[in-house]
């Protein structure tokens, strides 16, 4: 079925708003972080553990499961749910943003774009109809349309050329579409510039997309820049529909972009840091593999009740990383997903319980907006 | 509590024995493989995970863990079984086996034997007093006593030197661990010697240990020789007590010896060519990453109810393979030892049964014994 969106609450304040996104298979409670599973799958865990962090929508990389295995393949193994063992939600993006960041030789046509797979070399085109046919033989819940991802730094002329070219794409991508019960999402580009973000917000906006995801912000490395254009233009995106930040991010990005009325996320931060042993706790974060946790008992975090710190203490956890044993990517990786998911409930209950403006100062002069790495006293657990 | 061992049911053709070996904490279904967890974790699973797959006795390293974290450590935290979150029955070797094959630089003298650690080049002492303390620790539920182990074409008057000075560290093993409940096997050695065999396990067999092992028998190339000290020796083990094959083996070694006898094995292959994607199933082996599977939909083993099976595709665990995530890791360890569990369960049954020689046979003619590789109908599931 076509998702559908409702908003539950809404802070006056600011614009944040709770709501329930509908697909049928599964409500999500918004906002919402979607983790990544690049290949069909959250690196280091199965479903069942992805399950159990209370998580209901994954993203899923259309690029990659585009090259390896096939659209063809997974559709004709029942679709991209069936494939990868998943009864929840899934997203699927168009795999534009990784042809611009991971793919050799682009070549960028009113068509769509050739490109040299990163993967075996070989030639390779995705256009707006090719992204969508993907899609839809994935059978994504909700499926991206193509658009072209230019560089931060393109000049503002390339970048007024390069979001006209994603409309006409956005155009041929709901053509593609036509007569699916999957959602389909509009992408509003624009680059760093406040007044083309809007014009290109107009554009899409009119069109009858499921909801509107704003592309093109996590590059870059000024977080300030992105913060001013999604204070500005957040708010303005159609009120009634799903707003998606793509590729963001930390919890005080989530946090603080919530309040500009963003409602899904996505970001391979809880997933990617963990494998580097960063984890994220409600007292603040640390890393795995800092000596002080070697002969600490306590649980990664002692408010936490995933299935790693229900039974693992982090001596262990450290033991098992220092090891190279792969438990520990797992064990890492369902915590973060588990506070992720922890802090939006947090978030969310705020914006519900009319205290959301409360919330996010307590959160910024708190410890886990912070880096702080602490210890708790040995003992047996 | 000290083990107790019960045969229930044995073959009178072959001598093959079906019985329970009594952890307390555990009931084990003999004959048995156990699994390896060598740093306190069988590699890519969670004790739940290991559980799943009717796992109920694991081995872990003293060596490794002896070198890190450290047995002191592990005791402070309350033993092994919490440390890892096991509730199953642990057997831990004496770390002899790693020294004299891991370790650099080793001094063996009647006290005991001085190396260089593998990890850091730390100097390290192990005598049978220190592998006991450390066993102790851990809080295994079968500890196994140091031994020398020489190198397979060591002479034969270094080998009987060595298992004399074998005897001498089994006794102060024995006192060692007087008053602890944790139960404690003697090791034969004596090389690929028979009646050095023979000499050595009058002695061991004279000493209060709950059950005995057969060491030194995984080494070297030659299966023939093995095949043939196990089959004289093993059936002259004392018949009250559990005989524990060290290091074996492929499911055709776990079916003969059986045959011989033996109640215990331990072995990496299932997890190990787990990971470079080997799969055993009652159709025969075949290895993850073979084109024919790639569209296949059916799971690894149709005759097997692994988490792996019930949920995932060939195809699917290929891809996740082919795509280096670890999640193929996980579910083919899962179902190797769902596998090798269920292997043992048939042994077993048939023991019981009175039909152990015609499983034997059926087994031996049969597609399990060779490395086949088929596939099924490309099917959705």
């Amino acid at each position: 079925m076509k998702p559908t969106f409702t908003i539950l609450a809404s802070d006056p304040a600011t614009g944040a708003r709770a709501g329930v996104l509908d697909l049928g298979r599964v409500k999500v409670e918004t906002p919402v972080l979607m983790p990544v599973g690049t290949y069909g799958a959250v690196k280091a865990l199965s479903p069942e553990d992805v399950e159990s962090t209370g998580t209901k929508l994954i993203l899923a990389n259309t690029y990659h499961l585009f090259l390896r295995p096939g659209h063809k393949l997974i559709s004709a193994l029942g679709g991209l749910h069936r494939f990868m063992g998943w009864d929840g939600g899934l997203l699927t993006d168009s795999g534009g943003f990784q042809v611009f960041s991971l793919a050799k030789l682009r070549k960028i046509t009113e068509d769509g774009v050739s490109f040299r797979s990163h993967v075996d070399g070989s030639e390779q085109f995705l256009s707006p109809e090719a992204a969508m046919e993907a899609q839809r033989a994935f059978g994504s819940d909700i499926a991206m349309v193509l658009d072209e991802c230019p560089p931060p730094d393109a000049d503002r002329a390339y970048i007024e050329k390069s979001m006209r070219l994603t409309t006409r794409w956005a155009g041929r991508c709901l053509e593609a579409m036509a007569g699916s019960d999957q959602g389909c999402f509009g992408i509003v580009q624009g680059g760093f510039h406040e007044n083309l973000r809007l014009a290109h917000l107009d554009e899409i906006a009119s069109m009858p997309f499921d909801g509107l995801a704003l592309g093109g912000l996590s590059v870059g490395e000024d977080r300030g820049i992105t913060g001013r254009i999604v204070e500005s233009v957040a708010p303005r995106m159609p009120e009634d529909r799903p707003r998606y930040l793509m590729g963001v991010g930390m919890p005080e990005d989530l946090v603080r972009y919530s309040g500009h009325g963003v409602d899904m996320f996505d970001c391979v931060v809880p997933t990617r840091n963990a494998r580097n042993g960063q984890v994220f706790t409600s007292a603040g974060r640390l890393n795995v593999r800092n000596a002080s946790l070697a002969e600490d008992g306590g649980p990664l975090d002692p408010a936490c009740g995933c299935a790693a710190c229900r039974r693992f203490s982090r001596a262990y956890v450290r033991h098992v990383f220092m090891s190279n044993e792969i438990l520990a990517h797992r064990l890492l990786t369902l915590h973060n997903l588990a506070y992720f998911r922890d802090l939006m409930r947090r978030v969310r209950g705020a914006i519900i319980g009319g205290r959301y403006g409360a919330f996010v100062r307590e959160f910024t002069e708190g410890p886990e907006a912070r880096g702080q790495v602490w210890r708790t006293e040995l003992k047996s657990r």
